[in-house]
């Protein structure tokens, strides 16, 4: 059998990078027979070149230089594992330069710096392959771009970071408030030591970034998506939910209303039976509604060495499979069939969970109620917890209502003198 | 723009066969920047050529004649949605030697007859894609070939008849029995007036021949799939599992155990928790565990004109983008990694739910439990329900056990003095 090679040059090797490396290593057959290429790391960098010595790379293929492995001729395609949007901008705009294909797992890269990349690779005639890059080994892109290619988007909710889902995890089943489920999220390795950016939904954006780019042909500025993270989320509004048949999730929603489209990273009240609402612990899911599949749910490991490693590897072997540059390159880049603008959340309708906090009175109910009236906000229920009269928590659902309306009773409400805290206001998705 | 046509002939107008003619009609522009070609249907062909006028094909493209559209010179893919295995075999079989792709929804074609097509496909270098015929609108073909290429799957376990989950759902929420919800299922157009294919299982197991081929590399004998359907299923054994914290659904199940293969149709119990013990109605949904992925779980419609119709568009476009055929059969054509025998039912291993009805009396839960463990099958847990002394249910869950030793430990209860009827047994699936 005449095999033949597709060069692989790997940069970095933390914890995907070793994943990928033992992969290629282990199923060097059956990937040869899946892909028709001998799927060959030809050179792989990183600072530290024990380390990938250590990972089984021969000596003569280490390098601690990454323009070593760019340019190496035997290199078909590089595997960026550098992560941040730095040096790995570099590293990828110099192999897009050099007819080299991408395949990297680097959100955050392609989302903030992403749009000048795409445009050099179609350029290069090469491809950027992101797989790894949203929601681990959840073929998700594959999904929206070839299972849903028939079909257009109508809205996209998704459980893209597994430190958030792990901590309301812990909310909701050990009802921990979030300082505790945080502390035991970092001992147990599912949060960073500094948390901020997966927490505060920043990670969250820039899955939906990439998702909303396939999934709406659009390239949304991520400056301008909406991101309410979870780190203020109070234990009692999640007990409350819950009380009422709702579990809060931190949601990724990309929402298209005519040439609009709603870009929002938010906690949210999902209904019990909704198939998001019981993806539990680090676990990922999305969840997509199109005209003509209607709905849809994709569910796996969000992270992890080998999960992840698992995606990378795939889209090298799609790469292998694919050939020419020029069939690729017709898969991989989003190619825009509306241009949506990003519309702001004051403009969003959905129904809302809302909790004021008052001191004990009459007629309080009836202000609110008015107040909500007037804005044109309608109450579903109400749930009134009278347990201690110096703090009363009323939690209102409300029917759908545009959501600059709801802020503005709320607005008005919270400077009423019975109110007590600022209100908690959470959006209910279905 | 130079816009480049890829010919259609469709056979067969049917339900899908319309939603197909829909969407390549008002998607028109969609599809051709998605998939870089111009997707006309040339040619298309029904007994009832007014039926396809109706749906809106042009008179001059109309014919009653499967040959004609074969035989078009400007056809370039057949959607072959005639369904069964007589008619619809002659017309793939020529349309294969003629130099033509295939997508087809035909998954009894696909399973007894299938290993000769895609033979022939592979020969004639064209494609055999058939999305559409697993799951419909959830793209599992997808995601098993490209998104877990880097994988070896170790199990699957699938809801793929719609109509069955519809019924065990109505059993399960509303206490139906089987044959009430059969009913019900009918008048809402959810089951057959013969519903034996779907009630008995085979259409799982059409379903599960070309999930495993595409999954373990093989081409199992349909003939030796283990199928049990849902008709036999009480509704007494349904209630008793809910009580335990199980639901039951009739599952698709593929394990590979060394190099053996266990394919196998049957109504099963799921913890509460698994991610297919919420898949309600004619949803469908695959759960996955693969060595490297890990769990994954896709979850959609399985049925009905537009998802359906979803999938074959879908891969329209694929063969679209792949352009040339040598690029489309390397992925396609199942190569097998393995050759798995197919494992008798009797060296499966599982824990199993089992329920005797006894007369009441002493030492008969003894007896019961002497004879398991003779046979090596520990008890997990026991429930009697002595409300009827006359008729005294119980229900045990085993601990893991091997299927050959509890039959054999049952066999010889049944035939015990105190055993009233044929005991209930279930296999827990996890």
């Amino acid at each position: 059998m005449n095999k033949k090679t597709l060069g692989i040059g790997l940069i970095g090797a933390g914890t995907v990078g070793g994943g990928v490396i033992k992969i290629l290593e282990n199923k060097a057959e059956l990937l040869f027979k899946r892909s028709g290429f001998n799927l060959e790391i030809v050179k792989a960098a990183d600072l530290d070149t024990d380390k990938l010595i250590s990972l089984g790379i021969d000596k003569t293929k280490a390098t601690n230089s990454a323009d070593e492995v760019i340019n190496d001729k035997d290199v078909d395609v590089i595997i960026e594992l550098v992560g941040g949007t730095g040096i790995a901008y570099e590293i990828v705009e110099k192999a897009l330069n050099a007819g080299k294909h991408i395949v990297t797992a680097n959100k955050a890269l392609l989302a903030e710096r992403g749009e000048k990349l795409f445009t050099l690779a179609e350029k290069n005639e090469v491809a950027i392959a992101f797989e790894a890059a949203v929601a681990g080994a959840i073929p998700i892109i594959k999904a929206i771009r070839d299972g849903l290619s028939a079909d257009t988007l109508q809205c996209l909710l998704g459980i893209v970071n597994g430190t958030c889902n792990y901590i309301l995890t812990e909310m909701i089943s050990s009802g921990k408030s979030y300082a505790d489920a945080l502390k035991d999220a970092q001992s147990l390795g599912f949060a960073e030591a500094d948390p901020t950016f997966d927490v505060e939904g920043n990670d969250s954006a820039h899955k939906l970034t990439l998702l909303s780019q396939l999934g709406f042909g659009t390239s949304p500025d991520f400056t301008k998506i909406n991101i309410e993270g979870i780190s203020n989320l109070s234990l009692e509004d999640v007990a409350s939910a819950a009380k009422l048949g709702y579990k809060v999730k931190l949601l990724a929603v990309a929402r298209p209303i005519n040439n609009q489209l709603f870009l929002s990273v938010h906690p949210a009240l999902l209904k019990e039976n909704h198939p998001l609402a019981n993806v539990m612990g680090s676990m990922n899911a999305i969840s997509l509604f199109a005209d003509n599949a209607q709905e849809s749910m994709f569910y796996g490991r969000g992270a992890g060495e080998m999960p992840t490693a698992s995606a990378v590897v795939a889209d090298i072997v799609e790469i292998a499979r694919s050939g020419s540059s020029d069939k690729i390159k017709s898969k991989w880049i989003p190619d825009a069939e509306n241009t949506y603008d990003i519309a702001p959340m004051n403009d969003y309708h959905c129904r809302f969970f809302v909790r004021f906090t008052v001191s004990d009175g009459f007629g309080i109910l009836g202000k609110i109620a008015s107040i909500l009236g007037e804005k044109h906000v309608s109450i579903k229920s109400v749930e009134q917890n009278e347990a201690n009269e110096a703090r009363v928590p009323i939690v209102i659902l409300t029917q759908v209502a545009k959501e600059g309306n709801l802020r503005e009773a709320v607005k008005e409400i919270e400077a009423l003198d019975f109110n007590l805290e600022p209100a908690g206001i959470l959006r209910i998705e279905e």
